[in-house]
């Protein structure tokens, strides 16, 4: 007997529906706030992908050669092959520029609760932008989405990586030092962050500094950043930083957008390219980030483009799927209407594939019988499915252009005319 | 610079949105005749895919070993993974069960007009009926789907492959040999074909029987199987399958489908796990089928599965979006009610993005003018971009609850109060 290849998954019919109802209501927000979408390949060149992401993912990918011996692998994000894009075939559009993709990824992770080897993302990214609005628009848009989809309880984590690299880079810590202190950040190994500060001999103020950082966290996001300012007062980057966050807090908050944050001083995030705000939302069901975003202003330069200050977020639709189930929120239920059409006869079959034409062109779900039961059979059938209505079509009441609707439910059945059928099932589902 | 690795293809928005919008169509489709989708992984084990496959598919897989040493393959087509999952997790649902999938399939193929090596399908398939209904529907939702996108002068080319095996079976051929046959017939080499038949010392009434079947074509259907059961009276299952396409093609033709057909009595798919009706759709602009399907009804007992009939059909979206494209038939523009949202000064801005939340929960797209730009430029962007409106947000008319609307095209703009603003767009768009 066959089985999936291990990490990977079938989605059945209720859980696929979860699925593409976040991925509608994610590429209905796209159109709302401008982003139009595009689609790119899953297989990308080995090479493009490596480039810019972190070590971790790398060893993580699916790599393989291709029968024209290319060095491929299958996309881990969609990052890498928007600022291909971005860098190539878009380079020349006006901006500001905003793109919208959707679609499966591929990471060679240890299967566990919430994490998956092949997962979905919808991903938004707005090119050309220094200002804080972007940034404000991208927390809006991710607020926006979560809100839609009936999302309860869910809260940013918010950061700014231009608040520790401030520091950093005035105590002039090189990129690799810095990057594995970000790395252990991101993994809330605080004593350890403040180790390699410690070991790359950066003065006693700069550790004060990162210790206070590390512990400031807290709701009233600008109580925190008043504290977090006077922290890191004398590391001038810090400070524009803490300033730029305010900014984009603020513009959220006199949007009238109700965000429930955390702001966290000490928020890494795994990827290096990050070079400004950084965000995650959460929810307290389930354990892992739902997504994540910011600002990656050098990224675009990387993969040979111009630069491009761009900002962007990347929705984790499993994980967002998984926190509705556990909140117990589904989409609407979609068998409401549907309609069953049952032939009495071989000699009315035909008869009862037009007048399914006719139910479906007024958009209803309509099941034609193809098993050849009997009448009390196929109703059970659909008793049993869940149906709404059946039409029974049969040769008798053909002659006078009518048949027999039945309300499943009710377990009530009248001769109804042909030429009202459709009304008649329209008003009685009101 | 990076480019995508060749045979692989960047969807920009035009083409990502056509390409979505037939992803939609099949969608709405699939729950309009009761198909409930699934999503199985774009990776599967090889033995599941090499299976049942062809041999020139199975060559051309994206086959691979991933970290764990398993042999993987990328999904060369839908149906060995949903045989998989009807063999098993599904196996206990009860018949009928109607199944949509629709995504991303793979094939090392020479890269040519039409055909890409990252392609995608809409797949339907019914299980649990061998009756000519459940062929019918197949058919009828097919040509529903393409006349919902708008296709123009597709037709149905139709055959059953139970006419050349009953001839073949009765004359004593071996599977391999039939499959040669096939596969022949499949690239219209007739002649080859019945070389390899005369090869395997079939009787004279059976090389002239095949030579008049090859000849056999046309477009009105009752009077080519009329001729084609002349042809095969000898051969008792060829008689019973004309006999069955005759059925299923009345089928169609009573219940006021209209179906353009060209019935092909030596009609083969290369594909070996057909028992029935086969057929793809043309269009006269598109070289190659635009999809295809029939029925196998021995197909599941191959994945291990209890037998179960079944029929269904592979839309080629791809194709679909080339030929609708050739045809010059768009998706309806979707930029006609959009606004962009100016704020003349930084004090203006969290204004303008409350707006923008107010009007986007009206369903009108907004971008929000995020690059600082002067009111002149910002409307010249705004201009270039085809926005139907503008609303400027300035600290004067703000103190009276005011904004400007400005209707791109007739160069207009007046104040208008907040309250009314949504309103207004939407009248003044209708």
């Amino acid at each position: 007997m066959f089985k999936t290849v291990r990490g990977m998954r079938d989605l059945l019919p209720i859980d696929a529906e979860r699925m593409r109802h976040v991925e509608q209501v994610s590429r209905t927000v796209s159109k709302l706030y401008g982003y139009e979408e595009i689609i790119t390949p899953v297989l990308e060149s080995y090479d493009l992908l490596a480039a810019k992401t972190s070590e971790e993912i790398r060893e993580r990918m699916y790599t393989f050669k291709d029968l024209g011996g290319r060095k491929v692998a299958l996309r881990p994000e969609f990052t890498a092959s928007v600022a291909r894009l971005v860098a190539s075939k878009l380079r020349n559009e006006p901006k500001p520029m905003r793109l919208f993709s959707v679609g499966s990824l591929y990471r060679y992770d240890e299967p566990q609760y919430g994490r998956f080897r092949e997962f979905w993302q919808a991903n938004y990214e707005l090119f050309g932008s220094t200002r804080p609005e972007a940034d404000a628009e991208i927390l809006i848009l991710t607020n926006d989405l979560l809100k839609r989809l009936g999302l309860q309880n869910y809260r940013f984590k918010i950061g700014h990586t231009e608040i520790l690299r401030g520091i950093l880079n005035q105590e002039g810590l090189d990129e690799r030092k810095q990057n594995s202190v970000r790395q252990l950040l991101d993994k809330k190994s605080w004593a350890e962050a403040l180790a390699v500060a410690r070991d790359a001999d950066v003065s006693q103020k700069c550790l004060t500094t990162l210790e206070r950082l590390f512990e400031t966290r807290g709701e009233d996001a600008f109580q925190v950043l008043e504290g977090v300012k006077e922290t890191v007062q004398e590391y001038e980057s810090a400070v524009a930083a803490v300033e730029n966050l305010w900014k984009i807090l603020e513009l959220v908050k006199d949007s009238g957008a109700q965000l429930d944050v955390m702001v966290e001083a000490g928020f890494a995030r795994g990827l290096e390219y990050y070079t400004g705000m950084i965000f995650e939302p959460y929810v307290p069901e389930v354990d892992v980030a739902l997504g994540g975003g910011g600002r990656y202003d050098k990224l675009i330069q990387l993969f040979g483009g111009e630069s491009i200050p761009a900002v962007g977020v990347a929705q984790g639709i499993d994980r967002i799927v998984l926190s509705l189930k556990k909140q117990g929120v589904s989409p609407k239920a979609a068998k409401e209407l549907s309609v069953v059409v049952i032939s009495v006869k071989n000699e009315s079959m035909a008869k009862a594939l037009e007048l399914s034409d006719v139910l479906r062109k007024a958009g209803l779900p309509v099941e034609v019988a193809v098993m050849g039961r009997s009448i009390s059979r196929a109703l059970a059938d659909a008793d049993r499915r869940g149906v709404a209505y059946a039409v029974i079509v049969g040769p008798e009441e053909l002659k006078e252009e009518k048949v027999v609707l039945r309300e499943m439910k009710k377990s009530k059945q009248r001769t109804v005319e042909i030429s009202n059928l459709t009304e008649e099932i329209l008003a009685g589902s009101k």
